[in-house]
């Protein structure tokens, strides 16, 4: 890695966009109101995307982890993106945007009549319909919580991880992406992170491991004789739907975080975002094969989906300034940080079941340290002190609410509960009852 | 639930919106051209929507059913959908809305020529082309259908089913939406039903549990000691998969229900009914979640995807006037009706094998009465006469149908078919032939 | 087929669209920049949704091989998807444009500053950004690669594949694609092909024939006493799934394949298209069900999905001009091909693992032979000189490729691999370890 990065920053320099579209108001053929309408149809195309990709970490990780584990696994995500959308609304939001107050919580919208509800003619101006904006960021909350279940998977209990998530996405993740989103120092310093390589990806990595820190391994991964014990997920199917589904819903994630389709220029610009974020995937599947052959003389399919992940996650900082060499290159770096950082990871005995950390974490401070080889706007200083507090903060932040849950209600199955699976212990449920399972 | 009602409704109606944009004429900004295509797309994108709504019913319920019932229930979902986009046309749409005929069906449209081929310049003051609210309209006729499917699984013929989805597709249903959508005696009343709380869900609720009177419950589910055996699902991974999926779907479903996008009012519009749609999901899985552990001290992952769905059936019947703190409540009630229904229908040895009664007809019927809360244009007493309306006329029209083909072709499948499973009696198809099944 | 095909012909003449909207400038109404951002929110919304068929590939051939050979399957899905991405902007863009060259490729882009990154505001009378119709073709691109995987599954390995892959994606596809969408001789003759039955879907078909003749069929397909052997897919829900995908998708291929719906005219035609389009697939489902009956006596699920896919097929060709009464009998032919072409296959031993050669090459011909029937600007002879040319250069083109891989580095996996499943000779990884395989 440490040879490859000034390489591959020099040649994303190289191939940075020659002649980018200068930003303008609003040309004059646009008027006020279809310039709104195309923004807060942007928005909600955006938003039914990203609300997608949901059942896309479902199936990745439902297909990732151990039959015995499914219905837990499955259960967690349905449960974390019902929660997140009631605590980004009750907390969150307001959180992010603390000047703004528009979205009243529980105990606001009783009180206070100012709330999405309220659309006055005058609100035209804004450039968009805050309805479309409060789902369309919901929906990245949400993403941020998901990306944790998979890497505590096989061993949490569920009701302390749907604790957790109560506070990371109603406290924790607001906080940290006020700073940039809310008009916050970082943005001020002129920080710049796309659509949420760091302030999503990075911070549901953070918070993964700082959770699989604190809880540890499962029962039999690291053995007393240094080997790594392989627990091979139990449907590679749902695992790879996962991935395409992450995929189709990346174009709303990275696509409407441009903010803005109502004018030609910002038309162009979000076409270049959907073709930057599809070359870094399929970079990052191609390179993810060759890596893999390069290292295991084989491939390794769930590698494979890491490296489109992986990919996705890299460009997602920066997906507009780069050319597609760039996004190509980006995204290939993000595919071999899929294949060559799980031995990493293991080699601390840090056990991810679904191999969040690389592709997320990893990934994600890749792409956002890599935006000013693009982005003239930005500066390597500037990215690497907002992934520095970003993770600092998201990290010791969960680091502290997993050990109060550990000291408290406790966060961990048994050890026969792992062994015989959670789907017995914490739901009672099968998710395969009618098949004849192995051992 | 005697007692809840009316709270539930004072509270909503202490949260409906305060500051509703005022419904008006499309601003001068936007052209008649403008507002035609934007109102097009809108519909356009709904139809992909719903139409994606097909496949979440064939996987819910595929997920549901035990693996020796899983091709008949595919079967079923493919050939229903497909049947529906044939009715429509052919009856369907020109019993809908009687005044319009612009639907040739295959007579009309060899000695007619009008069409939705027609397009000729003054269409532009529909305001979206004919085109586009027929493949959106067919979508909800679909819809309805696929509701049937699943309760009376595992049991049921298929080729009686298909010939109850041509009467109920080619004619139950558009006779009933008619009278409110085709702007029939309930429209000129001042029924309210957004989306179709009453109109889609409660008909196709209906409809189901005519047919699973007619067909009686599946052998051995209700013991002689009197005690429900339960019989559970195949694939919670499919059931998840399919509850996101018509989650996804239920954005096109209420928001393009809005009808119009191509004014800065119904943009705002659609954006509120995207929000308060995917927050009435959301407090329908936390409260689900909640009332599973209260009844049963443990979680049903399928009691918390019947939550989600039972949330947006709900919400279906108003999206737009409520605050989201109305939706909250809303959808919450609809997460307690899908715990606390299921024993209800089990003590009348009502044999539903994947919840549609509670989720599709009871929350159906609770969203459709509780608008007047926040709709201050719609009245109690209408909205009853409403459901009573279309639920009576549903019902027994459905009853007749069901027990006119039991009485001639038979709808049940014999006892040892449905021991051994409908795949091989009906179908000869395993789904899942590389599996050794258990027992 | 013979006789049915004149007297179809017939019937859809008859039925075509009475009164088409004559195309027209974009009305004053509509400016320059708002035509512009429409046009590119199409091409948009059509490239993801045609990226969503990739998915829907990936588990139709998950669902339709055994589980011995499902990885390989789902990785082969994955690798093409990357692959076309990155070839189809290295060489196969600018080999289909060839007047153009606006995407460089790796070298263009560090050499030449004319990428899609140069958004000059004279590019505002294109009518859409370059950049969205590069993601949009790119798709089209790797729908074709994707078809192939189906039929040589189960015997080929895994690297020959996707070298085959990279020269079907970077020079096969677009030379054959710019003849026609990149204004080449068959444009200037008159041939006739909206959306690609014959461009993507018959030129799928011919390269995966010719791959399933050089490949041979798989080992105890065709048994000495001249009996098929039977080879049951392994996952019916898999394989549904991804028809319902590949339904959903089709209308982002067809309706985006209109290339603008920036005036009232466009946005009418591409509903239009949105209808035929749906009601071809409905009438494939119909028809495929009441031919499996004849045939049969009993429905074959898998020939009920491969129904509503020819139905889609079919109608790619033209879903514009046709009435609803004519895609439903184009649609419906669709479903009598994807019915009675398997056995014909069966008998030249032309071993198609998911049928896609009748679906993807049989109805893309149908399809694009029957287009004159509708649209009064075509003829007979060209369509079959534009059949017969793509078909004669893509199948030798094809079948040289294969055979000199053949060859060199050998396409077929060794009898005891094939026996024992790719997935252990390919990957060293099965696709459900956790479950207890029959045999």
């Amino acid at each position: 890695m440490k040879k490859t990065l000034p390489l591959v920053a020099m040649l994303v320099a190289i191939a940075a966009a020659p002649a980018l579209a200068q930003d303008a108001a609003p040309a004059e053929a646009v008027s006020a109101d279809v310039y709104y309408i195309f923004n807060t149809l942007l928005f909600l195309i955006g938003a039914f995307l990203v609300m997608w990709m949901a059942a896309g970490f479902a199936m990745l990780e439902a297909g990732l982890v151990r039959s015995k584990n499914v219905t837990t696994q499955l259960f967690k995500n349905v449960g974390v993106f019902g929660i997140a959308g009631l605590m980004y609304w009750i907390l969150g939001y307001n959180l992010m945007y603390p000047g703004d107050w528009t979205i009243g919580g529980v105990i606001g919208e009783i009180f206070s009549p100012k709330t999405i509800d309220a659309v006055a003619s005058g609100v035209v101006d804004d450039g968009y319909s805050s309805g479309s904006d409060f789902i369309f960021q919901l929906m990245f909350c949400a993403t941020t919580a998901s990306i944790v279940s998979g890497t505590v998977a096989e061993r949490i209990r569920v009701f302390p991880f749907l604790i957790f998530t109560v506070v990371l996405t109603g406290v924790i993740y607001p906080i940290e992406a006020s700073w940039q989103w809310g008009e916050g120092w970082l943005s001020d310093m002129g920080f710049s992170d796309f659509a949420g390589s760091t302030l999503v990806h990075a911070t549901g990595g953070f918070a993964a491991l700082a959770g699989a820190i604190v809880l540890g391994a499962r029962h039999g991964k690291y053995r007393a004789d240094g080997r790594v014990q392989a627990m091979p997920g139990s449907n590679l199917a749902l695992a790879t739907l996962g991935t395409f589904i992450l995929w189709l819903g990346w174009f709303g994630f990275n696509g409407a975080s441009q903010l803005a389709i109502g004018s030609v220029n910002d038309a162009a610009d979000v076409s270049r975002v959907f073709v930057n974020t599809n070359m870094a995937a399929s970079a990052g599947v191609v390179v993810a094969i060759i890596c893999c052959h390069l290292r295991y003389g084989r491939v390794d399919l769930t590698m494979v989906l890491n490296g489109a992940l992986a990919g996705l996650v890299s460009i997602t900082a920066e997906p507009l300034f780069p050319s597609i060499f760039g996004a190509v290159l980006i995204g290939g770096v993000g595919g071999m940080i899929a294949v060559f950082a799980v031995p990493l990871l293991d080699r601390f005995k840090i056990d991810d079941v679904v191999g969040a950390i690389p592709v997320h974490l990893i990934a994600g401070i890749w792409g956002t340290l890599i935006v000013p080889a693009s982005n003239p706007d930005t500066s390597y200083v500037t990215q690497l002190i907002g992934v520095v507090a970003i993770g600092g903060f998201v990290f010791i932040a969960s680091f502290i609410v997993w050990s109060v849950l550990k000291a408290t209600v406790g966060i961990r199955a048994d050890q026969e509960a792992e062994i015989n699976g959670l789907d017995i212990s914490e739901m009672s449920m099968e998710a395969y009852p009618d098949f004849v399972q192995a051992k």
